[in-house]
């Protein structure tokens, strides 16, 4: 497999700042910044146009022994089948990059503020791209314990 | 800025197989391979079960002097606006990570046949994630010239 074996080197474009009172990070609604490194400003420009965005990040706190895992129980449930971790979200994957569409809330020089990004204080973030219908997929399926574990989570509130 | 101009190293996951008669890159409708490493195969588990997917792929044919890029056209035409490369989807990019959802047709061992990759023959792979309704933004809102764009391209054909 040509060129598959070689490493790739990624630089942050800047990093997630929130606050302990904005909520944990699995809170949808909860509201935090990303800070653009200043170099990067002009790279914004536009993006206030968009209400919705894609936020690429480096799951940081993760060990490093645990990019080697396969198999997890999405979200560690072990009423859920034992998958490929390519079959779920989970972080514990060979390059933990994390993406989430956020609300795009205000943008202030090289500061934005995002509602709904589930990553940590001081989060590296790789990319940022403008969330467009080209997106949009048609006719989804997903499997049955995915539907299952979320008619769960929302009974639960 | 604590922690962000630490370096990140990925090693891809797999790699684009695309035959020459199988349609451009920018063609939605074209079918194409992607081969996961074969020490990756028992990450797969349980991935058939959706209907599409995200991957995220690796640029390797962007010079790297084009990821200092701030400011682009949007898909090159000069009739757009000049905008931040964080304000659209070009390529060039500090990080060139691509992003495409993907409808997944068919898994076979640690090969999956996918539709809608605009990705070139040979590109690293660096992640794959289940699209779910995870995913899904309400109200989304994109600028004006998008939608003039897009209109434009649809009247082409």
């Amino acid at each position: 497999m040509s060129g598959v074996s070689k490493k790739i080197v990624l630089t942050p474009i800047g990093v997630v700042k929130r606050r302990s009172s904005e909520g944990g990070v699995k809170d949808k609604s909860a509201v935090c910044e990303i800070t653009v490194k200043s170099g990067l400003t002009s790279a914004l420009e536009g993006i206030e146009e968009y209400s919705h965005l894609y936020v690429l990040f480096w799951m940081h706190k993760l060990a490093e022994e645990d990019r080697g895992r396969r198999k997890v129980h999405p979200r560690g449930r072990l009423d859920m089948p034992l998958l490929g971790v390519f079959a779920t979200r989970t972080q514990y994957r060979p390059n933990p990059i994390g993406l989430t569409v956020v609300e795009l809330l205000k943008v202030d020089g090289n500061v934005l503020t995002v509602r709904g990004l589930d990553a940590y204080d001081n989060t590296p973030v790789l990319d940022l791209k403008p969330f467009d219908f080209w997106d949009e997929a048609k006719n989804v399926k997903v499997p049955d314990w995915w539907r299952r574990m979320e008619d769960k989570r929302k009974s639960l509130g």
